[in-house]
């Protein structure tokens, strides 16, 4: 039983590694190391800054169902769609500007647009709760709504060069 | 001259009424007696409710250049975007629904959305002056917003539908 639980682990950070490596992480990790402006970060691992993003089962079932996301919640949404934007305009050519919308009891609507195009549109809710299993999934998620929104900017492309 | 103020005053009165009286400016009176919670408004007329989106250019002159727009005047500018929101639904029978994202500092931007499209975007800057010479200044420029979206609408209307 121990050396499955070893395996498990050994496979999960190997998997976060890969993670990391991805062109998603590394631009969000880019966003978030630019805000950094006294250097208090300089020494800290890319997977280090990125902790916050993932939230286990067991840590979710621990926060409470209902409350209020507090500024650095709300900071860390903010990044994460602001590196899907930035992903877009790599693999599309057009920037894709997020704007965010929030009650400030956690529910609210992001979108990107791409000139007159909304090439992302998403409803948040619990972003108290804001967070991923682990770092693939925070990356696959990211590529997933990337790719969406890559897809609508050229299936509509006259609207997003607009 | 006594007589030629009196005449301009006239005029100005019956200006205002053909504007109270436009689908615009009915839209947004209804909005805004909607949130009449406890009917302090009741008897107060159409003008007196509209009066603080009118900001005559002396009042203008005596604003400062730069401030923090207070809850107030943002309040108005959602009512402002909702009003001509609904008159684009009228106009076209497709919502579009307002987004706003404003910086403390009273600069930000607004858009509207209609399915995937931007039916209207407008940057805002200077929002604690905001306000219109007269209520016919205010009606013209919101009809105008909205004649804009809505032949965006017609222009893109399978985005709009999407």
């Amino acid at each position: 039983m121990a050396e499955i639980a070893e395996l498990a682990v050994v496979e999960a950070t190997l998997a976060d590694a890969s993670a990391l490596a991805t062109s998603f992480l590394q631009t969000l990790v880019r966003l978030l190391r630019a805000q950094d402006s006294y250097g208090a970060w300089e020494k800290k691992s890319d997977a280090e800054i990125l902790k916050d993003y993932v939230i286990t089962r067991e840590q979710r079932r621990s926060l409470p169902i209902i409350g209020d996301p507090d500024p650095d919640v709300l900071w860390r949404v903010e990044q994460y769609y602001a590196a899907i934007g930035l992903c877009i305009e790599k693999e599309t050519g057009l920037v894709a500007s997020p704007m965010m919308s929030m009650h400030h009891e956690g529910f609210g609507r992001v979108i990107l647009t791409a000139g007159r195009l909304v090439a992302l549109s998403k409803q948040l809710r619990d972003v108290h709760r804001f967070g991923f299993d682990t770092l693939s999934a925070l990356t696959a998620e990211g590529e997933k709504q990337v790719a969406a929104a890559a897809a609508m900017i050229r299936k509509y492309s006259e609207v997003a060069n607009a």
